[in-house]
């Protein structure tokens, strides 16, 4: 009965048990075989409790998530499960509540299955995870737990969040959607913060369809992919961006034929220069993140570097040398780059943009570079990592759709018509 | 020797110790004298521990806070005394950490004092603090102990935070200076957020140059004030606001008298028209407010809704009636506001309007009436309520400063130019 269903898509999860066809228990306890059976290999999971699970599962409530297992980056408080925001200061500590993602994940219907790996702080430090399509290779971070759990088809969905690149970098690598919505429009609270005017929580899943499903617990949305682009498909424009030259020959090539696939299925596609202000824009996103990150771990720093890692610490320093003048130049210099960016979606109704540099490097003590994110997050738009083909080294590749300010479901809608496409 | 040192401001407190007139510990003492002698009345900390408030003061570190005692709204964490957040759900629960803005203010040497009464998770619902000008009143909300505990001379300066009018009210009904800075400026980390495009953490104090000295450690800004209105004065327009008919007749008085007041000192003065936008955003506030506060509280609503006020419930419940195309509609509304008050400081320095409806309500079940005070929050800018006269019953009113987004500096510089003026 419940053999393969920890492969099903979270849309087909809830169809299927609506349908009478399965149980919530039953799914729960094919993803935990597959956990079982792969967790020593991934190492995706800091922390899960099978009985815990089944037994949330047993007790899933009614709604448009019922009985689907979700992942919980272990940046987000759990009132049944400790938080330890990858860093050993934090390890086993036990929240008095749970974040209000969390809470109205379950409020929908879904199930908490266990906490995933972040890296230290969601910065660079790495935690244990291997990248599921190949062991001796990351599986990108910050989000490494959640997106090593869905490729491996641990579960279906789960909770990311990027401040720099630590969504859609790691869907890349590990061959999943990664979705980091507008900023502010998912809700924080009982999230670890790490660069506010940066911070983002987003979700990992395979299909696009799971995508919306998460958004519409998470904000009060439609639950229905928005139906955009069913009558005509979307003008996508291709953003080089200013460091395509250091981009691999092979990201390259993936996003010039995405392109060309697309056109040939019908989309209005076009290349565009990138607006003025974008070379700045690498480094006033360094500064920003840095600045803040300096602020809100000023207590750990302060109080625990023993147990902090080098590169934390030298990001911290880094932050505590930009004045607030040199801040707020980048802030401005962002407002000018938003604005500019909002003049490019008056042509196209999504961009097409490296996800990531390549492949997945190899070594898991280094997660990766999130320069082709940086930008998209600093400009606080929404992104979505969609799968296409792979590298020399067999491991997956993507491209880096992006969607104008606020204008999430119809990101979605065109990742979607997007996605349908490009898997063949 | 110690005597009066509780009456001080945090200029003078870090003057006095920096000239070997008085040490740390004799102005904790002096604090804490006036808390044991005034508690009882007005009712102003949740958790105060003398000894350990000593051994801060013992171990100050050095810095252009050194010496300064401080209150800690109790929605923010504390890694060495508990955080309740107002609610009996939370009460007693002990965080493993210090929010941002506490680790920020030890850092420059303040001494952390004790955790001040805020109303239930900082909406309406009051503690049990006191107005300190009479008892029989309420000090406002929700950072109740702060306003009162700064007034009443038991400390100098104390964190307090505003999603509505919970800084300029309770400072205005208690005669004090608050100060709300811009959207963003300072770091929320360890803060309880309720809704967060609007939620700002903010400072009560009694003297404009101790405002200063609090922004520079959480933002990194210079401690002195900005000397922009040492050669000329600060240009003042009057912003009646929508609401201004259903003000107080001697909150009305109060702001015409102090801007014919000011241009007497020579200040460029002008009687404003409302933008467009502005008779709609009280209601956009309310739908912004009420739809992220029914996410951020999700948990404590379906978890422990038994040990929730029914005003906070109820506003849940309206949040919850809003849709998402409703919220975005009011923030598409408040971009349209946020443009045209940039306009609107074109011709002036600040915007001079009511702080509160009039004098503090009679009365501990309420904590009175953020009307005049939700504009200025749903659109970010940076604002101070500087305490001009008292009304017919004695109490303290004030009239309310607004600068710039991002202008906070310089509405801090007019502040003190305006405060010198006001108090005669």
């Amino acid at each position: 009965m419940s053999e393969g269903l920890n492969t099903l898509s979270a849309t087909e999860i809830v169809r299927r048990i609506s349908a009478g066809d399965c149980t919530a228990v039953d799914v729960m306890a094919a993803c935990l075989e597959r956990v079982s059976a792969r967790e020593d290999a991934v190492g995706a999971f800091i922390h899960i409790d099978e009985a815990q699970a089944l037994d949330a599962a047993r007790n899933a409530g009614p709604g448009f998530l019922h009985g689907v297992p979700f992942g919980i980056k272990d940046i987000c408080d759990t009132v049944d499960a400790p938080t330890g925001w990858g860093s050993p200061t934090y390890h086993g500590f036990q929240p008095p509540r749970d974040a209000s993602c969390v809470n109205l994940f379950k409020r929908h219907g879904a199930v908490a299955m266990g906490k995933t790996v972040t890296t230290e702080f969601a910065l660079r430090h790495p935690g244990k995870t291997a990248n599921p399509h190949n062991l001796a290779h990351t599986p990108g971070g910050s989000s490494s737990g959640s997106a090593a759990a869905v490729a491996d088809h641990m579960l279906p969905m789960a909770f990311a969040s990027q401040t720099g690149g630590s969504i859609i970098r790691p869907a890349a690598y590990c061959g999943v959607l990664g979705y980091k919505p507008t900023h502010g429009a998912v809700d924080l609270d009982g999230v670890m913060g790490l660069a506010p005017s940066l911070d983002v929580l987003g979700l990992m899943a395979r299909e696009v369809s799971d995508l919306a499903l998460g958004r519409a617990a998470l904000c009060g949305t439609s639950p229905s992919l928005d139906p955009a682009f069913a009558a005509r498909p979307p003008r996508i424009g291709l953003v080089r961006g200013p460091d395509w030259d250091t981009c691999s020959e092979e990201m390259r090539d993936v996003c010039e034929n995405a392109l060309r696939a697309l056109q040939k299925c019908g989309a209005e596609t076009r290349e565009l220069a990138d607006p003025g202000t974008f070379k700045h824009l690498v480094k006033c996103h360094s500064i920003v993140m840095s600045f803040e990150g300096a602020r809100t771990r000023s207590f750990e720093f302060d109080h625990h570097r023993d147990q902090m890692s080098a590169p934390f610490a030298a990001f911290v320093e880094e932050g505590r040398t930009h004045s607030w003048e040199r801040y707020e130049e980048a802030l401005a210099t962002r407002g000018i780059g938003q604005q500019e960016l909002a003049g490019v979606f008056e042509d196209v109704d999504v961009i097409l943009t490296p996800a990531s540099p390549g492949e997945a490097p190899e070594g898991l003590s280094e997660t990766g570079d999130p320069l082709y994110n940086r930008i998209w997050t600093l400009l606080q738009v929404p992104c979505v990592s969609v799968p296409f083909g792979t590298g020399a080294r067999g491991l997956p590749l993507a491209v880096q759709l992006v969607g104008p300010h606020r204008g999430d479901d119809r990101l979605l809608a065109a990742a979607a018509w997007v996605h349908d496409r490009l898997r063949g």
